[in-house]
């Protein structure tokens, strides 16, 4: 029931993922208003054969304030979705509604996984080298060195998962304001330490910078979730602004209109790779289960590759992968205090 | 004999601002080695009749750590020419060397203007409706609320002297991760409340998203130092990204090709409008004295600017205007101090 259009996108986005996913045995439980989810599958009977609708009548409002979402509690369409991955009735959710909803309530109902202190949100970001994982990009305000840490864990594993092919050995960065040990504040430096000296199974490239993102120097850059989210805002409006003024250069003169005419399939094809929202899908990476949150102005195709998202996470190791690191990150933490505490 | 040209760059960047400077009286003082400024002077007499040379051998290198600098002391170009500001030799000082030991010599020589915490860098970023000011874009790694409404009070007065005109009353926001009151952590919600509250002669928007920097929401964008330096080096990075993709769009076909020659000129003027460092001249604001940076890979034309920036700091009321706003700020925060004891 979610995002800006509701059910109409995310049935022909169901029906789009069904198309890519088509060697995959996927199946949809679709959580709302059955009377429109249900007009809108009878218009596409190859995704209704994979649907299954669970009715309900209440919906989470775009604008609605985490803590209302939670207090009221169990039948929005939001809170069914993760029930059903908490029961094992579906092996992943997928929404593009409220964001801070979905947060809460996931955490409220799935937990976080062993070990893990935080969620976050994790970007698929376009690149020159093609696309890198930045997180966290809004889950949390602040965060300290040791959940740095594990935000690089689930970033790495979410890169192999969804990004990666066989023998994926992404590359990891810390995002500063510089790339020498001493730059930064203290959240980032001692983050840095740990994830040079904690023995994770990790190719830990060291400190990268803004301009490094688009560049792709990195497979997944990590940095806090204020720093993260205004990042990728700000680059989404750097995007938006170059489209505007393309767009405008190139019907500024005859001579430039004719030019784009001609170019215009190429030019097309641009637009489309160079904005961060249009990699769509985003996991609430650290919980008891999948959840991925769709852009709430998505359009089916973008509703189908979260949906893809989704699907590649569910049926990845990804879980076990980062219960693995977390083990060293845990071992290499008490070894951290053990010598403060001898030191002192 | 800063940046990546030294003295050629720079000799050329004071020979255009005499041209874009004309109305005015602008003299120089030229900083470094005698024999290479001398050469590059030679060849344009327009630039030699307004400049004298102060030789010194010594320079601080572009790698060099600031405390390095500070220590060396007296001497290299770049202490001498901010030295000439305290000693009222020069109205300006612009430099494209070292930023980390131009903010501790200029810090050290010049010191904070009254009641000033904190200085900070500020850019002029290209947007949608022209330039906003982005501040502090790297000369601080972490702000409390107080040192981010000092920001807002010193982007505020550099607003109106270098992009402003008569009656400016540019309006001033502050980044955050989204609009409401309760969003973001405690320095940016605090800032927030004295911002409304401490009566400035200032127009405060509110919060506004990394998108909203873009777009030109607000003439001055607030935030601190880390967040600041990291959204603009993503958006720089962007810019180049976007750059290179149309490169490669517009010769990837002969239809493309044949598309990118008839619109050539447009395109080319569109390039030089995005990228935020495009717009050269960074000052260090807050000191009691002008100083500018300029990028170090910035060609004549780009430190011709950084010159006229400095220009028109040196030539406005700007400190004027920030003392005034600085002394409402100092009652409203003894009134704040006040009532949290009263209260306790």
């Amino acid at each position: 029931m979610g995002g800006d259009h509701g059910p109409p996108v995310v049935v022909e986005g169901v029906s789009l993922a069904l198309d890519r996913l088509s060697g995959r045995r996927v199946r949809f439980l679709l959580h709302g208003d059955e009377a429109r989810i249900g007009a809108e599958l009878a218009r596409r009977p190859g995704a209704r054969a994979a649907c299954e609708v669970r009715h309900t009548d209440l919906v989470v409002a775009g604008d609605e304030k985490p803590a209302t979402a939670l207090r009221r509690g169990k039948g929005t369409s939001l809170w069914n979705a993760i029930e059903a991955v908490k029961a094992g009735e579906a092996d992943a959710a997928v929404s593009a509604g409220n964001t801070g909803a979905l947060m809460a309530v996931s955490k409220m109902i799935l937990r976080m996984a062993g070990g893990l202190d935080r969620p976050a949100i994790v970007a698929s970001w376009p690149t020159m080298r093609g696309v890198s994982a930045v997180l966290d990009v809004g889950a949390n305000i602040a965060s300290d060195a040791a959940q740095l840490v594990e935000f690089a864990i689930m970033g790495e594993a979410f890169y192999c998962a969804v990004h990666g092919g066989a023998d994926c050995r992404p590359s990891v960065g810390l995002l500063n304001v510089g790339s020498e040990d001493v730059k930064g504040h203290e959240e980032v430096r001692e983050a840095h330490r740990l994830l040079r000296e904690a023995g994770l199974e990790l190719d830990y490239y060291g400190f990268v910078e803004g301009n490094d993102i688009a560049k792709g120097t990195v497979d997944v850059v990590v940095t806090d979730g204020f720093t993260g989210n205004i990042a990728l805002k700000t680059a989404e409006g750097m995007a938006r602004f170059f489209s505007t003024a393309l767009r405008e250069t190139l019907t500024s003169s005859p001579m430039a209109k004719a030019g784009a005419l001609i170019a215009s399939g190429a030019l097309k094809a641009m637009r489309a790779r160079l904005d961060p929202s249009s990699v769509n899908g985003g996991p609430l990476l650290g919980l008891n289960g999948v959840v991925v949150k769709s852009h709430g102005g998505a359009d089916a195709r973008g509703f189908a590759n979260a949906i893809k998202v989704a699907a590649d996470l569910a049926a990845s190791d990804y879980a076990e992968h980062i219960a693995r690191n977390m083990e060293r990150l845990t071992a290499a933490l008490h070894e951290t205090a053990a010598t403060a505490e001898n030191g002192a």
